[in-house]
């Protein structure tokens, strides 16, 4: 019976995925130039995925030696599973996005809903195959290692291995693209975005799929498989009733269920409002999961299921109100993005002073969020009842991505429009469906990083229980040298990860200059630019600059764990999370509102287009792109990886 | 003997900064037109000063009803005391700032050293009343009250509670004169810095006083005053040996002596570098104090000393590395700086990249050297070695208040020369100090804020030994929320200030263009600017706004300590500490490094003054305004204002 309300949803996603990438090959690809460069863009994407994972395989392949030396075969087999799932994941995932971006606006012709409706389904096939397979990862490791709580932490680390390379790589790749392209292209050839002559276009569409969907996939993946990993531990070592270790899993299954049902509902209401469709669909899988939850917690837990099932709704709670709050500090109609777009008046300095405050008040209701949340579940049922929510927020997962997954196809939908020129009323759908991504992906990021929290909390009382005879004391200044450390830690991943963005992107900037240079006839359209070699270099810069920052928790975790202790690594672990949670929050939220401050401008408000205002907005903007896409994504893997290795290396911490 | 060893120096002191004032009394004033300029802004920095002491009077006598009713008469009168004395350092210190201000216009005219000697001698008046009046408050609130540590504990209230409105109040006028005069005479109106047709000039020198030496000086007399309290009451928790209580006074004691005797090594060498010169003085002092010490030590812990003697040893070493850290960070010949200015070459944009990066990485060093200092200290001497090594660090607050007060005598003067538009060679050595005086200014913020965040985890200490039968144990939800909603605080803490400066300068940017549309022959220079009115709106703009931020710690730690008791608040005092200590380290650093990029650029690399560079590094720096000159430094009070308060309330806490 626990077999069937697992395994089941796992296959109807996976089948129901296939059905989706069927379709979605059956759908008219559009105009020659369209598929060319729609060609141009999978190629880029597959590439950079081809050789991010290459680089990957081999730190894997150490460290799955390192494994099985120290902690045995089935950890090190369990430890490639998980590297392998994630990265499955975004591999599919992608394929399907990148062959979806010319088919949406091939699809806009028809109009919104065909291209909507397009663009969403397949998002769906990397939202549904992220908690799908990772379902199945951790279900399956469990029931084939028979409960080997170890096993499951290694395949924690896998897939934490996966994510930390691909956000950072992902996430410096799109940057460098995007603000190196734009800095050539709009600043110096005065020429508009997405402009075909533009040689880092291709790269720059590439970047999206790279980012957003490749790298939010592998996020997510880990964030669900490390905290279904976390409820089982804790539920094995708290177990009071029977079934509350395979209990986080059947929360998993259920919310299988409820996020493809709730696809069905992404329909345009009478206000024709893209947002509300997208929402429409969240809310009903919300709804769908709470009603789920009733019959496994009763199913679970008989007669004392009430504390449970309230903590998983605790967790869907926190999750609507992330979404809420979220959307509050990043859309265009309310007071924060207003009032950066506002003090734009004065200059590029008001702009970035007041864009850093929003940033940092955005971080205030989250935290009250955050705690009201394991207030109320530790209150319900303790620690195990703060896991269960956890493990509730990270349930819905599908939905979440298949609505983050939007975003980067509808971006390249209306890049290839531009390029492609297609007429005026195809454009004005293609460029509402992506002003809807781009808060879609502020939406989910301020999720992910909520869930990323609780996620790491909850790994933290799990090395906390692991840990023997060890009280993480705040009078002890071990506990408190590894806090500062710990802190120390996120600022200085913060800082290499802008700066890294700054070189990166100055490598784009010398390769676009030498083209506009070189190839002649260019600029007036006769001659067309060498797109591959754009993208190859930012790859490259992206690979070459992704290993440091990487590398800095992985090293940090050792030396702390190994020459301080495992009280002291404790404080680093908390440190690690306090510290990024709000660094994350603020960024992610600061750098969509200085975006949508400079849309809420070309609007038409303050001088719109073009007025010094616009230019302090594009500024803003500026530095907001790597906030909201590099720094501020890269952390979420940073807390939990550090939280993963902790975990696997504390039996031989004294 | 203990009474000889701290009142004599302090009598020493007092008598010396006496001597000080009159020679400076004595020194030639200047032109008619300097003098003119000088008495305005000794009546702006008054005026200012007066109505910020008045407000916060009605908060002290209130909060001293509440304080006589709920803890007696005895912390009430000392809640005073440490009032009073705070405000009375920062009110002579001013007092003797802003009429050095001409006479080192004037005396640049009789060369390098007369200038740099008479602008340091007035900083040292401030320097040493810090530690005099601080040393006298403490112990003689200690002897008076009979070793009351519950008085000792108002009294660090009272000198707390003027530092937060103090550094907060400072700050925002500082910057929102500034911001608000540059954003219109040079962006709009296109006249040079200090001009004096600028309606905003007088501001923005009263400014420099009312933040850098009045605002330091309220900032560094608590932290001094406060560190001394939690030393007193380590050392009556954990005294093993007797003599360790009134230890931490005779450390201040000692230090005062070699504060003073290090102001006399303050000399140009062969070099004729000013820095050079300055740093001379701090050197020495460090090494007087360093012996010094180990006479107190040996008298005061016999054979047993050496464990005491390394602790303080230890405060001292953290001092000298802050400072090379510091340096480093922020002058303009290292990479952390040229980078900046690099950045500048492709934009806005990247300037604040780069900048934000090199704020981020600026923290990793500090929080090295803090955290080896905890783990040296307290593997000699426990937790009261810990404290030992705060307040031998804060114990030579007098010679590093004396470089940072020397910073806006030196500006003030700069400004005097250009607008009473004295010779070229005057001009030259007011730009040289003045210079020096941004570099001393970041680096004594860097001092400052590691002392407050060590200072600040000794007052915790203090807090977590007076909370009977609780543990601070990081898996303790309760301990996770407080956590959590201290670093919330101090980002929300972060918000408030940054938009308060945005309101404040928007304010003086209003007066300004009214004052240019309204005033005939303004801008010819045949009328003069009503600079009055200018310095009374940013004086009712910077009362205002200072209000909402100083109630947020209080009314915080009140909540959270009476809501969900003492654990919860243990939590939070972490969080803020924590938190704030990154934040404030980062944002100072970045803050100076941005301006100092700026200076880079003028000095004629990337283009130069007007240049595009130099229109990017110009947007940095007023980025950095409030960053270094606002935010930054309003979280040290911040983060101890919160430990007293918890220390003040911890009886009552369930």
């Amino acid at each position: 019976m626990w077999y069937a309300v697992i395994f089941v949803p796992v296959a109807l996603a996976i089948i129901y995925s296939a059905v989706l990438a069927l379709w979605l090959k059956r759908q008219p690809a559009g105009s020659a130039d369209m598929v060319e460069i729609s060609k141009a863009i999978q190629e880029g994407s597959m590439a950079y995925l081809n050789r991010q994972y290459k680089t990957v395989a081999v730190v894997a392949v150490v460290l799955a030696a390192a494994i099985w030396f120290t902690l045995g075969m089935a950890v090190a087999l369990a430890f490639l599973v998980g590297g392998i799932a994630s990265a499955l994941t975004g591999y599919i995932g992608m394929n399907v996005a990148v062959r979806a971006n010319a088919k949406t606006a091939e699809a806009a012709k028809k109009g919104l809903f065909p291209a909507l409706s397009l663009a969403f389904r397949a998002g769906s096939v990397t939202g549904l195959l992220v908690t799908a397979l990772g379902l199945l990862a951790v279900a399956g490791t469990y029931y084939v290692s028979g409960g080997d709580i170890a096993a499951l932490i290694g395949l924690g680390f896998g897939a934490s291995l996966i994510s930390i390379f691909a956000r950072l790589g992902g996430g410096i790749y799109t940057k460098a693209a995007d603000v190196g392209t734009d800095l050539v292209g709009k600043v110096e050839a005065n020429i508009p975005e997405d402009d075909p002559r533009n040689p880092g276009v291709i790269a720059d569409n590439v970047g999206d799929n790279v980012g957003d969907c490749a790298g939010m996939a592998a996020d997510l993946f880990e964030t669900y498989a490390v905290t279904l990993t976390a409820g089982i531990l804790l539920g094995s070592l708290t177990a009071a009733v029977s079934g509350s270790v395979e209990f986080p899993m059947l929360l998993g299954g259920v919310s299988i269920v409820a996020s493809i049902l709730g696809t069905f509902f992404v329909r345009l209401g009478k206000k024709q409002s893209i947002m509300g469709a997208l929402y429409r669909g969240l809310i009903s899988s919300l709804v769908f999961a709470a009603i789920g939850f009733y019959f496994v917690s009763a199913y679970a837990f008989g007669g004392s299921y009430l504390p449970i099932y309230l903590s998983s709704l605790t967790g869907l709670a926190v999750t609507a109100l992330m979404v809420v709050i979220t959307d509050y500090y990043t859309a265009k109609q309310f007071r924060p993005v207003k009032s950066i777009a506002e003090a734009s008046k004065s200059g590029h300095g008001t702009n970035i002073i007041i864009g850093l405050s929003v940033g940092m008040e955005s971080t205030l209701l989250p935290a009250f969020v955050i705690a009201l949340g394991i207030f109320v579940s530790y209150a319900l049922a303790g620690i195990y009842g703060v896991a269960i929510a956890s493990v509730a927020m990270l349930s819905v997962a599908g939905i979440v991505v298949s609505i983050d997954s939007f975003g980067p196809i509808t971006d390249n939908a209306g890049g290839i429009a531009e390029m492609t020129k297609q007429p005026e009323n195809v454009r004005k759908i293609t460029d509402a469906l992506d002003a809807v991504g781009n808060t879609t992906k502020a939406v989910t990021k301020g999720y992910a990083i909520a869930s990323a929290g609780l996620a790491a909390l909850v790994l933290f009382s799990s090395y906390a229980s692991e840990v023997k005879n060890v009280i993480f004391d705040l009078s002890s200044p071990k506990v408190l040298i590894g806090l500062l450390l710990g802190v120390a830690m996120v600022y200085f991943f913060g800082a290499l990860t802008l700066r890294s963005v700054g070189r990166a992107a100055g490598a784009v900037v010398d390769e676009i200059r030498r083209q506009f240079r070189e190839i002649k006839g260019l600029m007036e359209g006769t001659a067309k630019p060498e797109y591959g070699r754009a993208v190859d270099i930012v790859t490259k810069a992206a690979i070459k600059e992704m290993i440091v920052p990487a590398i800095v928790p992985i090293v940090g975790v050792l030396a702390v764990g190994f020459l301080l202790g495992a009280e002291a690594l404790g404080g680093l672990l908390i440190g690690v999370i306090a510290g990024g949670l709000f660094m994350a929050l603020s960024m992610t939220a600061g750098g969509a509102a200085w975006d949508n401050a400079k849309k809420y401008i070309e609007d038409g408000n303050f001088g719109g287009k073009g007025s010094e205002a616009h230019k302090a907005a594009v500024t803003g903007d500026t530095v907001g792109d790597p906030y909201k896409d590099t720094t501020g994504p890269a952390i979420n893997p940073l807390i939990k990886v550090v939280n993963i290795i902790a975990l696997l290396i504390v039996r031989f911490l004294h």
